[in-house]
């Protein structure tokens, strides 16, 4: 049975499914190709709760939620990458120290780690160096030099016993390396498992029959060969816009010309890194610039951009419908927020 | 036994204390007098779990953390009003949308509702009412008018439906007066028993023996006379600077009038409202002005310039000591993060 065919039977089949439960040789087919492509996320439960490495995710999570390391005290990580917004900040494009507007939209943290790159130009290796180039970068933490920003840190009582317990045998642990370490160490732990890994780990009931034909669709259509792997994204580059400008598709008429400025390869002209779809239906807006503001719609010009495909309205349902399913519960120790060393409560 | 010679002779009765227990007359004594001038702080349970009030309290959580209302996307209460640090922001003065920066210091959010009055002036009557001009204040969220913050948070979907929720039987709920009534209703939970709480209402062992001695120092030199009832403080007006002008004491330099420039009275000038001292060891910097860092330099300051005392090193310890007594734990609702409606989400 094709899949055009047994969408437009579902009606007729629902009453029927209820009764006897999900179409079983379908969930195992569809199971077998998506884990061709995709692959389960798996918490990351490595570091035993007294080691050092829990003791550098500690006191990321500290450092992840303060302010005072910024130039102008109000910028953390969670500024723009707020536990209530999912891990992003419902801008078009971030604001960061001194309301320097950043140049690109702000992803969620959620799952950032397992990217092979960061940054929409992927000009920033890992979460820890992303983290360490915040602290000095504009429209960051905007802080004019490393040396300004550790002074902060430091002045903070608490922070340098902390730093020299979560790395032991440094003479000076307040370093920017160690600040990214650590801040990297923490958002390692951000990772969501969804109702996707449920189904994908056997759980036929995990997805709805709508998320299950949107990640069929997914599939066939040639989303996948792009969003692949543990991130469904994150795992290479790819030019945006290859049907036709993707400008014109968002409506937002600005060229930004993506890794081409880091690299000045042609190759790379609009060519950004491919994001992680995780959490992707609680992070509008949408896109590098954040120009479209609701999925669907983000559903419709990727189709139309990448594979010069126009969308039937059932097609769109059904792939907001499996990315939906790519939503997980935030981790307790990012919905929970961490109390900081109190600035100047010693004597 | 006075109180100097007690403390005096406290090293010596060290281990003999720890054997038979706190000195339970002296305990009984502290606390009627203590009750005399102080009220223990309750937890507000008054809210049914399907009751409108709690539904307003669970809007108004929504709203409190969600920066999409302000002018620039990036100021929600919890901007100035931080959990992780016990709802103020560790800035001398705040800084709002657009990077405008607030003429004072932020107060904790956290018991800001037992207080007689809002802000340092006295120019809020409520929470509700401080909440709801929030929206339009420059410093703030800095939306031009009314209209438009309530345009901004008309089009986040799900606020309209959980607007007419809180508010059954409105025609069109989602009001500026809502607004402020339902973060009133959220920050009206925000309260934080303490140590001194525990001691109030009998527990002997609640606040340590340098923190009985504090909290007996802080009613016998004076600063009981306007800090006390249940939020120690928050009950009056009172001229900062009473033998000194304040600016010289704390070093700032710079002059703020106070509630004169609300009532242009000649009575008012310099005065401000007594805050609650509640949780002010987590709350630094200090006054209207965040001109001092330390707990303990605050003490000296306002010993010196409201009662014309020098205070010995100990006295300031005991009396940094009480104070640390009146730090109570988050409420849970306020250092776990609620997920907030997603912009753009729908179809």
């Amino acid at each position: 049975m094709g899949y055009r065919q047994l969408v437009l039977t579902l009606p007729v089949l629902g009453a029927l499914v209820f009764v006897i439960g999900p179409i079983r040789a379908a969930d195992t087919e569809l199971r077998a190709q998506a884990l061709s492509i995709f692959r389960p996320l798996l918490k990351n439960t490595s570091t035993t709760p007294d080691s050092v490495a829990s003791r550098q995710v500690r006191l990321g999570r500290l450092l992840y939620f303060d302010p005072r390391a910024s130039a102008d005290g109000t910028v953390s990580c969670a500024r723009c990458h707020q536990p209530a917004l999912y891990g992003a900040d419902g801008l078009p494009k971030s604001i960061g120290a001194e309301h320097r507007v950043h140049p690109r939209h702000a992803p969620t943290v959620l799952n950032a780690a397992i990217q092979f790159v960061q940054h929409w130009r992927g000009d920033r290796t890992s979460v820890e160096d992303q983290a360490m180039k915040a602290l000095v970068a504009p429209p960051s933490y905007g802080n004019p030099s490393y040396e300004s920003a550790i002074a902060r840190i430091k002045a903070i009582p608490g922070y340098p016993t902390l730093f020299a317990q979560a790395f032991p045998g440094q003479t000076d642990a307040v370093t920017p390396e160690n600040w990214g370490k650590a801040v990297g160490a923490y958002v390692r732990t951000l990772v969501t498992p969804s109702p996707f890994d449920g189904f994908l780990t056997g759980d036929d009931s995990a997805m709805s029959t709508s998320a299950q034909a949107g990640l069929r669709a997914f599939m066939q259509i040639g989303c996948a060969g792009c969003h692949n792997g543990a991130g469904v994204g994150g795992t290479m580059y790819q030019k945006f816009g290859v049907t036709e400008p993707y400008w014109n598709a968002t409506g937002s008429g600005t060229v930004d010309k993506g890794r081409y400025d880091v690299t000045s390869d042609a190759a790379d002209i609009y060519v950004f890194k491919v994001p992680t779809l995780r959490n992707v239906a609680m992070t509008p807006p949408y896109f590098h610039d954040g120009s479209v503001a609701t999925l669907p719609e983000a559903v419709r010009v990727m189709a139309r951009v990448q594979l010069g495909r126009t969308l039937t309205e059932l097609e769109v349902r059904d792939l907001a419908a499996f990315l939906e399913s790519l939503t997980g519960p935030l981790p307790d120790d990012f919905a929970t927020i961490p109390t900081l060393p109190t600035a100047g409560g010693g004597r």
